[in-house]
């Protein structure tokens, strides 16, 4: 009989299918088809993209022109533009504000064909560092409420460039979310002076289950409500609430699990589609002292349809205790 | 400029794209590969489905052969099992209860190739008493609380058949998505004395612009803060909160109402896949005055990505404006 089971942390509920669970080649295994027009985050096309808002140049090298090893530019179809006043607005019923943030792309190779899983960790730490600089830049700003940092990978995963990137959104607005992680997060520390996620670490850690990989800081688990198939989150095992304020330690030992998580993802599964996502603080004055940062990695190897978007529960065909026991190697 | 939108029955904000609108031709066409293999909704074929549960045989035949015009039947990979009592069980910081539930399929017609959207309303009409039928059977099941009926239509919906069905899920929870809209309704009316809905169905008639049809007891229009382009909800004009309690009269109104609109997004958007979902009341003694029941259409033309999952915020490259104006046919 399949299992209902309830993220502590959002609230949400997802039906786990215990009966027939689907292993990883059970799914539809994806071809990535490179598009063969000219890439505008490929060296030499540096021109094809709005001038950069930060780079590295090791060896030296012009702003916008080649030579780089990290790029980062304004998003050329931005979601929100980064001029203007927030206009707060109401129509009758209806509550509005025009479109203020900013929508920037982190270009984390200049090698188009390169995937995130085969960086080396001294490629993938220079790559978060710049996810935390764009990130100190855009906390200045006054207008914004949010950072949000995401990935998507493969067309299943809405990507229209495969080009290596991930794409940093600053809101106007908390989102979401982010605002049903807090609210649950500070109730439960309010009654317990604990952080939900530091006990959801602690008990992932003493049952081993669901665990995929360990480092001195750093944790990897398929969450017990996982909402799809090979879900996977990365935390640090010490309270932590603000990516952007990680130290060194931290970041390489981030570096070094998210490399290795993405690589048994791509081996395991066969290079699926996947999209990721860092959910931190919120920029507010008075930090959430319940809330922890993590990493969510979303393999899309199944379509979200009208139950999901009917009800919020999810199902997932893959149990999370099978789903580790593959990435971890155990169960082929 | 974008504009920020909030939708005022669940809270949620989306992102209109105004700059660079697209229109029905920016999507891509999706082909839909009817598969060759036999059928188990197909006249002839019934054997391949659990033994029918309902079904309308105006010219006679026995249960579970052919001669049915509408079929009901259990899925036979159900993602919740009517047996066995509801076991709640906690461990450790998580939630859960065992699997059970009801998880039906409604067979719409014998011809596996016909489209909903080209039924006559006389063929629309049983098929709407069905789903009503269906409800009220399983309302009788204490153990439910929540009734979701909704359709797969097309692979990029989720569909794995193609023959014309709709599932219901019955649940022992009142999902997140309906949580949401009940808590802001309830909210509302207890500040108020009216519906949020019917509020909304007046600022939308009395604007017109996001209008797309009306009946003498229905309206369609694409929702001010839609998620998704071409967006559609479908609601009655006068405060009904209980789909499984509206009249023949109204019945019909929806029949035709719902088989024009899926033929207008057929036409205009080249048969996308969609999905549709109704919201209803939950299984509750206490009925909630402020609550309205709805259906929700929403074409796949885009797929969810890394920024949807992270932040619960939707980009609708279709504000839903110009979306009415494409399905009034006013633009081509």
């Amino acid at each position: 009989m399949a299992e209902i089971r309830r993220d502590p942390i959002t609230g949400r509920w997802i039906i786990a299918s215990t009966d027939n669970p689907m292993g990883p080649e059970d799914f539809p295994v994806e071809e990535h088809r490179v598009p063969s027009t000219p890439c505008p985050f490929c060296p030499g096309n540096e021109r094809m993209t709005p001038p950069e808002v930060a780079a590295r140049r090791t060896n030296g090298g012009q702003a916008n022109g080649p030579g780089w090893t990290l790029r980062v530019v304004p998003n050329k179809f931005p979601a929100l533009r980064i001029e203007g006043n927030l206009n707060r607005l109401g129509q009758g019923l209806y509550d509005m504000m025009n479109g203020v943030g900013a929508h920037e792309v982190i270009i984390e190779t200049p090698d188009h064909q390169k995937n995130l899983a085969d960086f080396e960790t001294v490629e993938m730490v220079p790559v978060l560092e710049l996810y935390q600089e764009r990130c100190r830049d855009l906390q200045k700003d006054k207008r914004f409420r949010y950072l949000l940092i995401f990935k998507n990978f493969g067309e299943s995963a809405g990507a229209s460039l495969s080009h290596p990137h991930t794409q940093l959104i600053a809101l106007p607005i908390v989102p979401k979310r982010v605002l049903e992680e807090l609210r649950r997060a500070d109730l439960y520390f309010s009654q317990k002076e604990r952080c939900v996620f530091c006990d959801m670490i602690h008990q992932e850690l003493s049952e081993g289950e669901r665990v995929i990989l360990e480092t001195s800081q750093m944790v990897c688990f398929a969450p017990f409500a996982s909402r799809f198939p090979f879900e996977l989150w990365i935390l640090p095992k010490n309270h932590s609430a603000d990516f952007t304020q990680i130290g060194p330690e931290s970041l390489r030992d981030l570096a070094e699990i998210l490399k290795q998580v993405l690589h048994r993802v791509q081996t395991v599964l066969h290079n699926p589609s996947y999209n990721f996502i860092l959910h931190t603080s919120p920029l507010e004055a008075t930090p959430h002292e319940g809330y922890h940062w993590h990493l969510e990695i979303m393999p899309r190897l199944t379509r979200v349809a009208g139950f999901e978007w009917g009800s919020g529960f999810y199902i997932c065909p893959t149990p999370p205790e099978l789903a580790a026991s593959f990435l971890r190697g155990e169960k082929k």
